[in-house]
């Protein structure tokens, strides 16, 4: 295992996306994005992805020098054109619009085309959170997941996030999964670590159930999450980002990491005080603390304490990176002509 | 069992309503909403639940002459006051409210405070695909469900639905599920039978798992579906139906079935063409049709499909009641001075 620090990845990644081409700010959000997936313990969704997108970069499929712009504002909803930039930074402006929207009409919808990967989607909605306000967001992927029933390939690894904010002094509440049974980053960590999938995650080519990761990447699928009911959540954020940010399949197998994403910003104050709203929150919330854990559970936790408490062990530690992929960070580095002190 | 046509079943419930006092439309709606569960094979959500209906008209707890009302509008939301009267005609207000707003503004919310028992929520987000609209809703309800990690009663059995419009000759794709592993209506029903819980679904009250109905209702707890990602949409409901329609736990508790319903709106076509939002849906819908079936599947289907079938069936051969339940009804029905034929 090789240690950083935050900072140090951040500059990192920040040097390695200018060197690309991207311009500086762009680089700096970017790289501090990734650098947060790692902070939260979503190391799959961390620094490692910069090999995947360098390698866009290279291809052409990618422009790093790409603006998000608004192609359409109609009522409380708008529509943002990515350019096949970098997705964060586009995404980030469809949140500030959603928000805007929210603060207007009571309720705002952004949604994204020609987008690349968001990378994790908890921040947009915590940004939602933020401004005192209901975030929900969901994105269609390349596709990997086969709907309830099946055992081929329809629908993304699809995420579906939302954040509740919470009284002042407190993080919001925050869930963001994937609707596949697991991230197809998660299942990538396990392949690269010689472990098994977990039972119920992947199928191979043949539609047979298998715990090798190796049987996904061969023409396999992954399962939904929770059967018919994990399956129709996953087909509800296909449906979404097929039909309002508009991305096909072949779009986004065109552009590995690509997101037809979608986010909704609800203002909750048009329909209750807000302290009242808040104080219902926290109700709920002493209610989640207080429920009777399970054997062998310490600690009943709400969505997003986990990330928390983990954000808060390597802001101080530092993050940890394998050596393989630190390997090949240093060794990516070099190709941009990047020295990694 | 006993055999009746759907046009048996409406008249009855609309007599038992008229006579427990509602006024003609609202017992005309509520007694097709419940015979419409039937039909589409969800009888725990069908004419079983008249009985515990007129339970609370007889106890006070349910006014069957109250209307619900709009108590505020502002921006693109609206808050319902349902009263305390029929949860069916008020969640049909909010979401023709919803629809209205999504006009104007691309995108509705509505909620509904003081909320009886909804029914089904399938109708109501089918009513915004009818209108070419996607429509998003979820409520909670009285404490049944433990979050995940714990093992005792938080959330409620809290629907989560949703339904997305397709061309025109086809009914839309809807989801409707209980994020509770099972619905606790479908508890219900196995209790009757005398047919064990599914496993992973019930705790009993020393939060150890179990398979025998009567210890959910001895004090234990439903699971969610799929771990902590279901759990994670439980909550989300139950903050929304908390927060936003200001359902408190205790609130239901009082009114045995109440809900916290929240509909939202979306008009594809303000982001969009709506020929080619429903075109992308159709390419969709096709790719799930045509994926390979998995083991002892003949046919891939999509959310809403089994239902469609299943109405077909019923409204073709009658519906089932079963034996114990009918007479139930008929019992109940004399209570009011309704005779069945």
């Amino acid at each position: 295992m090789t240690r950083r620090t935050p900072d140090q990845l951040r500059v990192l990644m920040t040097q390695m996306l200018q060197a690309s081409g991207t311009p500086s700010d762009l680089a700096a959000f970017v790289g501090a994005s990734l650098v947060d997936a790692n902070l939260t313990g979503h190391d799959s969704h961390g620094v490692i992805r910069i090999l995947a997108y360098l390698a866009q970069v290279r291809s052409g499929a990618l422009d790093p020098v790409a603006r998000a712009e608004v192609v359409n504002e109609s009522g409380a909803t708008i529509l943002i054109d990515g350019r096949w930039g970098w997705g964060q930074p586009a995404m980030h402006l469809a949140t500030t619009e959603a928000i805007r929207l929210a603060r207007e009409f009571g309720l705002g919808l952004a949604t994204v085309e020609r987008c690349y990967h968001i990378g994790r989607v908890a921040p947009y909605v915590e940004q939602v959170a933020a401004a005192k306000m209901v975030g929900i967001a969901m994105a269609n992927a390349g596709a990997a997941v086969a709907p309830f029933g099946a055992r081929s390939r329809v629908m993304g690894t699809n995420p579906f996030a939302w954040s509740v904010p919470r009284a002042d002094g407190h993080e919001p509440v925050t869930l963001d999964v994937a609707t596949a049974f697991i991230a197809e980053g998660k299942l990538r960590v396990a392949r690269a670590k010689g472990l098994p999938a977990p039972p119920g995650a992947v199928v191979n080519a043949d539609g047979l159930p298998s715990d090798d990761p190796n049987d996904f990447y061969n023409g396999g699928a992954l399962m939904a999450f929770g059967a018919h009911k994990g399956s129709g959540m996953s087909l509800f954020a296909q449906l979404m980002g097929r039909g309002l940010a508009g991305q096909t399949p072949e779009q986004l197998a065109g552009h590995g990491g690509g997101n037809g994403p979608v986010i909704i910003a609800i203002d909750p104050e048009r329909l209750r005080p807000l302290t009242d709203f808040l104080g219902a929150v926290e109700d709920q919330v002493d209610a989640v603390h207080a429920a009777m854990p399970a054997e062998g559970i310490s600690e009943v936790l709400l969505p997003g304490e986990p990330e928390i408490a983990e954000r808060a062990r390597r802001e101080r530690d530092g993050i940890e990176v394998a050596d393989p992929i630190w390997e090949s960070l240093v060794a990516e580095a070099a190709v941009w002509g990047v020295v990694v002190g």
